[in-house]
């Protein structure tokens, strides 16, 4: 298979996966004339809305470089590519789970919400790792001007990912807002690490 | 990154957005035999979805027609545009506001809705006046036969907008009718500038 | 603009709506043990979904098979398509209520149901009229082996839906299943008119 | 019609199909403090869930895999593969089916579910067995380097999946875990249809 068919087919689902979220924001149950200080009461949903599509916008950038340097898949890489979107799909569920407990502040209830999410990012990671370790060692689905050494170099980012997400999966058993942080800057990382891996690209492409 | 696989991704996003909207209207409770006068009371869902129906569909002409003359996309263009289509997703919302304000006729509660839209629409008319102005300043990424000065020249429609946005926010505290009416005519002024705009394209073309 | 983005553009429009329409099957209330007779009670809601999504499919196959004639857009197609997609997507709104009073079997809400339904169909054709209309005297726009009298030839199909469905709403007076069967004829209809309009199209690229 | 458009218009229903599933996940009712056990009870949504990602998933490479051997489309492909779509779509509803009798564990209801879900692969293998035969007696839209012999040799896969299904239909009679033993073997089969068939694709390109 032509892997910019695969390509679209995943661009699809990142394109409705992204949009579908906003059907999170319900209006609120309020008393008439109240509507303002019930819709603020909301933040959290705008917050975790903020975060996740910020989130999935970057992991789309990602996962559309990534395929600019592929030219044709293969089964493997049609299931790796399948089991990541299936990762990603479920940031819907970790979202409702962080502005729902966000709202209610329940500590217990809000630790699990931060490991979900923490935990799933993880994962999201842990499949671009495999991903990229997959493409390093087959030149012959990348395209022409793309070396192994790309994807090898490529793949100190989710790693680095893994590890922010790891500590704030550890840091929120100390305190839950730390974990929180944490986990908000390994998604901002991740828009630092598109920068670092656009610029790898260019004198990749300037050698 | 080429354009035209951004704007793929932004017209999927675009298209889903405008085609759940319509999952806005919902049954209505009813008396059997009177599902009739209860669908009548729905029509604020019905003015709001057309409203934003048409607002979406005037958007994407835009966002549409300024791809045309974009050749290859930058980080930041990525970023700006992935703000503006955030912005956007956000009117699903603001569009619930408003059809379940103009059902409760509270005067606080539909000022707040009035609010939200038209701020909305403000900020949204804000990025792309963001968007025009970076434009016309890169010329490296238009397509060769546009000028910057396409650009620059357009900048004055998102400004013209966001003065009747900004209006139609003073006016809803005097009179939340007049306030919408200046919300709806701005939204119509979206039209009229696209029609303008196709024009200039036209002419610049003509050169 | 060329005329294959707004056709890309219509087309996932026609997807996603077709898709959501699956999401008005939601599990019914039932006793437990007697989840099988409550989801036969749900036959109203799969007559309705495989009546609409009949009709959204055969819609997109004539709204496809249009545009491989067309070969840019001007202002006035974009809105006239705009328009009948807006009315497309209303149809999953006629879907609710058509099985909800095909549930409830209250005459007079049974009545509304199908007006509204028929009433919808017969503006979706009558946009199609325009449409056609417009296209046959807009040569200009036309792919080279189009004639317009392609498209005037055309706009006998979507009349002869609007007498259906005018039928219909009369119809539905005198007896409710009576409309009912000209609502369903007139969706069939659509079907054989669109095998006769490709076959005028084969017959017209043949000469 | 070329059949790249129907396989793109297809491509787009798979995708939203694949990616609206996620709505089915929702915050379960639980006592503040106790979110975690409320969501550990949810398995079965995530269980069903991922069971029916796979199977879309596979269901979307095989429709892939099959239109890249057709060049254009006839009437009667339009229909059978709008058939076969609209079966799939169905999915979400066997799926919440499943999810929610699987908490309920009423062996009636789950029974029922099980059948529901059984019945529904068995007519969209049914389809495929369809498309498939009528492929492989037209040759003259197929692309020039597939053989009619690849589609009769290919429908021996339907052909099996549709015994497993029968068979887990009327297993579930006895146990129904061990029918939905075969159900679940029924869909890791299409994955392991989709190695074999690709490797008979690749012979065939080899000759």
């Amino acid at each position: 298979m032509k892997a910019d068919r695969l390509q679209a087919f995943s661009d699809g689902i990142f394109a409705i996966l992204i949009t579908i979220l906003v059907l999170e924001f319900k209006l609120p149950n309020y008393t008439k004339g109240h509507l303002f200080e019930a819709v603020l009461q909301q933040w959290p949903i705008m917050f975790a809305y903020l975060l996740t599509f910020t989130y999935i916008g970057i992991l789309w950038l990602f996962h559309h470089d990534m395929f600019q340097h592929i030219e044709r898949t293969t089964v493997k890489l049609n299931v790796l590519n399948l089991i990541s979107i299936f990762l990603t799909t479920l940031l819907s569920y970790s979202m409702s789970l962080l502005s729902e407990t966000l709202v209610t502040l329940n500590p217990a209830d809000l630790r699990f919400a931060a490991l979900v999410y923490s935990g799933l990012a993880l994962l999201i990671s842990g499949s671009y790792y495999y991903i990229y370790g997959y493409l390093s060692m087959h030149d012959e689905i990348l395209e022409q001007d793309t070396g192994t050494r790309y994807f090898s170099a490529s793949r100190t980012y989710p790693v680095f990912s893994m590890v922010i997400y790891l500590l704030a999966m550890i840091f929120v058993w100390l305190n839950v807002y730390l974990g929180l942080l944490f986990l908000v800057l390994g998604i901002l990382n991740h828009g630092y690490s598109y920068l670092r891996i656009v610029n790898i690209s260019k004198k990749e492409s300037a050698n």
